[in-house]
C-alpha cells in the first residue's frame, strides 16, 4: 500500500491509494459538516446541500450531470451523516479527470436555482415519508433523540417537512459558503489511480475553496432516556444502548471488538442467545459508533408483540454478563473478525477511498493496515470487560417502535443495571 | 480471466476464478432448488431447509459450525430465492480447506434435530414478520402473488407461519435428499484460489451426494392481476409490471438495458420525470427480472398518498412511450453503464464466485467477460423499443400497499396500455 497525501494552498488535502491491477476508480469528496452542524432552525439543510448539489451549476444543468457521468458508465452518489457529508463517484480509470471536474464543480458552483430547490423540496419529503416506513431504520433516530435530547446531534439528518419546506436559497448559499471550506474537505481517490495526476486536476478543479476554517460543532451532551412509538406493526423494533466512545478515546478498538463478541457475528453472544437458544428476534445485533467527542455502545433486536417481555431482559443480562466474563477464546474471535474484515476491504476501491476519506477527518491522517492490525492485537478480553462495565454506567437510552404495549417502562430497565 | 471447471463423478461442479493478487477468498455451493420447487403444501420449505443447515451435523453443532468459521475471521451467510439456494463464505485464502469442509458437512451430513427445528420454526416466524414490517420489500411478494396465481413461483420464499411451524424431520430430509444432488449444484470460488486445491478438497469432501437428476419444476404461467393491500402508511409502495423474459430469450440482455434506460440510474427516464421534474417519489427504479422459463419487467415507487393519483399516469406514459422513441444516445449510456459494471464485479471475489455459480446454474456454462460485452454491445435502440412494445402486450400486474384510497382500478390502469 502506497498512500500518498497532498494539501493545497486551499487546505483541500487530496488522497491517493493506488490499486495497480485495477481497472476501475473510485473518487470522492469528504466535507466535514453534518447534521450536527445544524441548529434547531436549519434542521435538515446539510441534507438539502447535499440533494441540491445534484440540481446544477452555472456549466451544467441536473439532467447534464447525470448524463454526463453515466454517459462513461460511471455513477455518482452522496450521503450525509451526522458528522460528514461525502459525495462520490465510481468510474472506469480514464474518467477520472471528467469525475474530478463534476465533483469540483457542484462543489464550487452549485446555482440553487428557485424551481429547483421547490421541485427538491417535495422530493426529500418523500424521503422521510419512506424513513417513516422503514421501522428498523427509525427507531435509530428515536434512539438519537433521546440520547441527545435538545441539540443538533439528537435531530434526524433530513430534518422535518416543515424544515424541508422553509429553507431559502439563500440560507443553502451561505450554510455552503461556511462549511465547505478547503480545510474541512478531503479528495480521496482509489484504485487505477496516480496521485500526481489527481493533484494536477484537483489544483486546476477545486480553485475557489475558501481556505480558512469553518466554524466548530456544540460539545456533544449525551444524557440518555426514552422514546417509545406505539405503532400497529407486526415486530417490536428494539433498541438499547449507553453512551459509547469517541474517535479518540483509548479503548476505542475495545469498544468495536466488545460490539462483535455480544453481537457481531453467528458465534455472537446475541446471536446464540437471544436468536438460537430462545427464538427472540431473526436480526438481533449490538453497534459502536463513535464521534469526535461521544459515542453510542446499544445492541438492536426486532421481536414479536408477545416476545418483548422475555427479549429485555435477556438483553440486559448479556450486556451485564459481557462486564465480567468474556474470555480470551471469544476475543480472539472477533479480533480474527475484524481482522480479515480489514483484509477484505483493502480489496475494494470504493472500501479504500471511504477509508481515505473518513480517516482524514475524524483522526487527521490515514492509519495503515498494519497498525489497525496492531491496534486491534492489543485489545483482551480485560479490555473488553472493563469497556462494557464502562458504558454500563452511563445513562440508559432506550427506543422502541411497534406495538409496545408489553414493553417495561425506562426505569425498570435502567434498574437491571445497577 | 482463467475459470477452470471441473465435473465429479457424481455431477457435482466446480468452477474457480483465481485472483493472484489476494489475499482473500470467496467460496460458495449453488444448488438448483427454491420456492418455485415447492408444492402448496410445501410452501417455505426450501427456505427452512436454508436455515437448519446451520443448526447442526453429525460432527458440529450450530454453535460450532458458528465458532469454526468466525475463529478465523471467516463468515458464512446463505440465502434462498425461487429457484436457487446458495451457501457461501468469505476467508482469508488459507482457510480454503476449513469454508469447504463446514459446507459439505452442513449439505450432506445435517441432522435437523427436533429441538434446534422447534427453535429455528420461531426464528423464521420472526423473519415472516420483519419482512411484513419492510413494504417495499412486501411489495415485491404482492406482485409476485398476482402475477404468478396458484402455482409455486408465486409463493413467498418465506412461506406461511402456518407451513412454518408444520413441517416434520422427515419431510425436510426427503425434500433434501430429492433436492440437494451433485448434478444440480455447482461448487465455486473466486479471490486466492487454485483449482486444482479446491477440486481435491471437494473430492474428499462431497463424496456422498446422489449422483443423479432431482425433478423439474412446474412450467410459469405467468397470469398478471393485482394484489393491493390497504396499511396506514406514509407512502403508496408501487409495483407495475408485465411478462418479462426469461434468460434464454434472445433479447434477454436488451430487457436489462431498457431497464436500465427506464429506470436505472439519475439520468434515467423514470429518473427525470417521477423524480426531479414531478417531484412523486424518492425511490423510483425500473427492473428486468429472468427465470428459466419467464420473467418479470417493472417499475417501483413509494409515493405520498395524494400523489399517487398523478404517479400512475406519469409510470404507464413513460413505459409506453420507451416503445416508441427510446433513442442511441440513452441506449448507448445504458450499454456504457452495464459494461463499466461488469469490470466493477471483476474486482469482488464475491461477485465473482456468485457469477460462476449463478452462471452455471442458469446457462450451463460461465459467459466470459468479454461475451458479456459483445451481447450488450449488440444491443441498439431498436431492440430496447422492440422489447418495450413485447412486454406491454402481456397482461398487467399490479402490487401495492399502504394508503391506496386514491389508487385506480386495476382495469383502468390496463386501459392505458391499449
Amino acid at each position: 500500500m502506497a498512500v500518498q497525501i497532498t494539501t493545497l494552498d486551499n487546505g483541500l488535502r487530496i488522497a491517493t491509494d493506488p490499486m495497480a491491477e485495477l481497472e476501475t476508480a473510485a473518487v470522492g469528496v469528504w466535507v466535514d459538516v453534518g447534521a450536527r452542524n445544524e441548529d434547531a432552525s436549519l434542521n435538515g439543510i446539510s441534507h438539502v446541500l447535499e440533494h441540491m448539489a445534484f440540481k446544477g451549476t452555472e456549466r451544467r444543468n441536473a439532467l447534464q450531470i447525470a448524463e454526463e457521468i453515466e454517459a462513461v458508465g460511471g455513477h455518482l452518489n452522496a450521503y450525509t451523516s451526522r458528522e460528514q457529508t461525502a459525495y462520490f463517484a465510481r468510474i472506469l480509470k480514464n474518467d477520472l479527470p471528467l469525475a474530478v471536474d463534476i465533483l469540483a464543480d457542484i462543489l464550487q458552483n452549485s446555482t440553487f436555482a428557485a424551481e429547483e430547490l421547490e421541485r427538491e423540496r417535495t422530493v426529500i419529503i418523500q424521503e422521510i415519508g419512506q424513513t417513516k416506513d422503514t421501522p428498523d431504520d427509525l427507531v435509530f433516530e428515536h434512539f438519537q433523540l433521546a440520547a441527545y435530547p435538545d441539540q443538533p446531534l439528537g435531530r434526524s439528518i433530513l430534518g422535518t417537512e416543515e424544515h424541508v419546506s422553509r429553507f431559502a436559497r439563500t440560507t443553502l448559499q451561505d450554510y455552503m459558503g461556511t462549511h465547505y471550506r478547503g480545510p474541512g474537505m478531503v479528495l480521496a481517490a482509489a484504485g487505477g489511480v496516480d496521485h500526481e495526476q489527481l493533484v494536477d486536476l484537483a489544483t486546476k478543479a477545486f480553485d475557489s475553496l475558501p481556505s480558512d476554517r469553518g466554524n466548530q460543532v456544540l460539545k456533544a451532551q449525551y444524557q440518555g432516556g426514552q422514546h417509545f412509538e406505539e405503532r400497529a406493526l407486526e415486530q417490536v423494533h428494539y433498541l438499547m444502548g449507553f453512551e459509547g466512545l469517541s474517535y479518540d478515546d483509548d479503548d476505542f478498538y475495545a469498544a468495536q471488538i466488545l460490539a462483535t463478541v455480544l453481537g457481531g457475528g453467528m458465534s455472537s453472544r446475541l446471536f446464540q442467545e437471544v436468536r438460537e437458544r430462545r427464538g427472540l428476534a431473526y436480526s438481533v445485533f449490538a453497534f459502536s459508533s463513535s464521534y469526535v467527542d461521544s459515542g453510542n455502545f446499544g445492541v438492536y433486536a426486532g421481536t414479536a408483540q408477545g416476545d418483548v417481555e422475555e427479549l429485555v431482559p435477556v438483553l440486559c443480562d448479556e450486556i451485564n454478563r459481557a462486564a465480567v466474563d468474556i474470555n480470551e477464546q471469544e476475543t480472539s474471535r472477533a479480533r480474527a473478525q475484524h481482522k480479515a474484515g480489514i483484509m477484505m476491504g483493502l480489496e475494494a476501491a470504493g472500501a479504500r477511498a471511504e477509508h481515505l476519506g473518513r480517516q482524514l477527518q475524524v483522526f487527521g491522517r490515514v492509519i495503515p493496515p498494519s497498525e489497525l492490525v496492531e491496534e486491534i492485537d492489543k485489545v483482551d478480553a480485560a479490555a473488553l470487560r472493563r469497556v462494557a462495565a464502562r458504558i454500563t454506567k452511563t445513562p440508559l437510552t432506550v427506543a422502541a417502535l411497534g406495538p409496545i404495549n408489553k414493553l417495561e417502562a425506562l426505569e425498570i430497565t435502567a434498574n437491571r443495571f445497577r
